[in-house]
């Protein structure tokens, strides 16, 4: 049962590198090596992970995140790997906690640290968005009623226009039927980035969502204004009245010039100030 | 489509300013130089340029903006003047941010700076409405629901005296159709103004909305204000039963003597003491 | 037109101490005095000072105050004068601020200072009510709506024991038809006081509350929890099922063993700490 | 009448021990010492009491608890015997103020110290649940509408996962009629273990909740984590469609597995950097 399977626990990986130098004489050093670790990219550029490290504290200070969630980036050397801190609680991450992935989710080094069960929601959604360079996952308290609600999560405003459009919802029970809910092996990430489709966000039924962006600032613009389209709609909804919502053309012309350029000075400046 | 123009691109008017020396032997220097950049008034007041930075910061501070939004006051020398920031978020604004426009919204120099793409609504106000002395354009949570929903905004308490009117509701498909949503040029600017009439405040469907001012304290004050009267209004609304509304008389003689001097004194020292 | 007489206009009483002098051949300079102001009552015990500046910090800081609204201990040396700041908001006072009133809301000294223009809230509830050693009254933003609903504010829980028999309601048109709002004079006061009657509290339609207490810890605590009172019944009743409220027998054996003790040394710590 | 013996009178134990010396000829010393004062279990390890300092000081800066509210856990060298602070707000807790009680809720030493009137809530609980290493008692406010509405209290996340059992609510008027609703004596702390059976956690009506847990660290993830799913519960009533809850089987996985380590470095971070 992979998906019971604890951030703290060894995984069947972690325990055949463990038992690879035992067995010595069956598997050659080398593939041993190989199952066991990809090969690293390289440093990523210093900007990158200094950028890393603030979405994580900005994505703290902005409330989005709670002990839980995360938020990685892809690798600017290969788009085949990508970045995400060790296993800690966002608003602690510093860049000595930056790890790198391959897009099975395992770690270059340090398979040994603990790591975030979930960061299979990352690796899959990069394997089938190559548009997209960076990925939150979270659980922000507006954005989780929606995920249960027959109402559906919809735009009532400029700063919603991603989602104008709707998104989908991910259930778990599809694919894994009674779980711990956890997006914690391949299997289970594959199917949500399927359900992600080309969509820029996906809620997760019970649990949350994931968003993705062309780059962190963009994802971390998504991330904040996800769960204020949520607050938006449930106050339009509890006014008693009917709700005029962005229409989805006007959600498409607000994004073709949609940037955070203005708001990610602010979120840098007041997260890392403190 | 000019409601599609960019802060970040160049517009017209700034093409033609790069284009002046080139076409140098079509038009004078002189002309070039009247219509890229409107002769400034002079140096505003030291305390009024002191004032709308504090402004800026209080918006901020007290949750009426956040990376987005603006405010601006005529020139203190010229009615024909007004002052606002260049493109950051307000809580990052100091004095050396501070650009001068004409009516038509025009900077009278460095026109190269990134500006609000809305400045538009801050122009067309001062032009219809004389008695305006300072305007701010913002998106607060609470009041948002109120623009897309069929229950209108309205006062159930003192501190919203200023709407017990009630608020025009400005729709931007009215003048444009499908649309980004900004208020990013004259002809949509001119619009919103016209609809604004003599209120205080207009709602913006989708979007936020803009309120005017006899005074920088005052502007901030109902900025502030219509945040708290809709938050009041939703709560009425969600306890089932039906709702007094503040009488107009009432909300006439409670605006005939309000003024803002005792929390515009607190606000500062809260948001400049930071 | 009493009620439309602002903070920072001359009342007929200080324009008459103004002109007490010119009229000297008519009026002794002794008996103008005595119009003027009230004899003190002398020097207040600092610790009375130091915990009336205390609860003006703590009501901002616990969020019962914003720019507006105050608070209010009689005189330990004389029960015919009381303690108010001078107009400022909560939050900005000190114990220079404090002045000394009579029953009737004159200063004993410097009546040129800008005053609350609704003191006589204090004056007038300490005249009718001779248990009662402290008074506040604010703008809660959870308590308002109530004011306006036909919904009664009534406890669900413990902490809002005082106010299981339900509080009283005022309605200053019954009094002054349409106002301004403002209880800002004797008349207007003396109404709400007959109206409070011996409740703990009580709601002013469309406005705020005015809360008494047998000592500022006491004032302080109700005017805290008269605001989570109305945030819980407001939760409970969004719910949508029924509410099981606290019977008025439970309140009174709460209210029987009341004190502010613990969260007092807490908010005192908080608010005085910044 | 025990349950209106306030926290700041002598109880008749208290009593009794003033009067031990004079009745010196009735009682041996060693008999009154006995009944006056349980027998230490001698020093807790110094992590434990720093561990029972943090996390009084977290269920502050997480808004579990304002002024009111308390947090146990059994002493490490004694199951007999549990840990406590004296009377006093949560966040200012320091570890001499921590106290140390027997089942019965008598402290071993300074028993004139002003102690929490509802400690019976924490040493009741101890006695019938073996399992349960750490208590917390608060009115966390959105879950004090739960406890007084005919709608349940479920779990709609991933979060949630320990009440998707759903969790029993006490009824104080069952055991003690009307009451001042304080669990402030044996049989009422008895009854309301009873109810708590092997549950997570219990509701109290028009009160709030006591909650348990394998440790410190398990039982305030749970104190918050109740608080949020309160939240997320209404808000996803709030929205008017229909609710998808977790499933219990869900549940039962999520907490085969929860753990709070991530979470709990962060929040004493918080707590204890201030």
């Amino acid at each position: 049962m992979r998906e019971r399977r604890g951030p703290d626990r060894l995984s069947r990986r972690e325990f055949a590198i463990g038992c690879g130098a035992v067995l010595g004489g069956v598997l050659t050093a080398r593939r041993a090596a190989a199952q066991a670790a990809p090969i690293s990219a390289g440093p990523a550029a210093p900007q990158l992970i200094e950028d890393l490290v603030a979405a994580n504290r900005i994505l703290a200070d902005q409330g989005v995140v709670d002990g839980y969630g995360h938020v990685s980036t892809r690798h600017d050397r290969d788009p085949n790997r990508y970045l995400l801190s060790r296993s800690v609680a966002p608003e602690l991450v510093v860049a000595a906690d930056i790890m790198e992935y391959d897009l099975d989710s395992n770690p270059v080094r340090d398979p040994g640290r603990r790591q975030y069960s979930e960061r299979y929601i990352h690796g899959e959604i990069y394997k089938l968005r190559p548009d997209v360079i960076a990925v939150i996952h979270a659980h922000t308290e507006s954005v989780v009623p929606f995920t249960v609600s027959s109402v559906p999560l919809r735009a009532i405003a400029h700063s919603g226009g991603f989602l104008a459009d709707g998104l989908p919802n991910f259930e778990i029970r599809e694919v894994g039927g009674m779980t711990d809910m956890l997006v914690s092996n391949a299997k289970f990430g594959h199917a949500l980035a399927e359900k992600l489709g080309d969509k820029a966000a996906i809620l997760m039924r019970g649990h949350g969502f994931a968003a993705t962006g062309k780059s962190l600032p963009y994802v971390v613009g998504r991330a904040i204004y996800i769960g204020v389209a949520a607050k938006l709609q449930a106050e339009a909804i509890a006014l008693g009245g009917t709700v005029n919502y962005l229409d989805p053309e006007e959600g498409r012309k607000i994004e073709a010039r949609r940037d955070y350029i203005r708001p990610w000075e602010l979120w840098k400046r007041e997260a890392m100030g403190k």
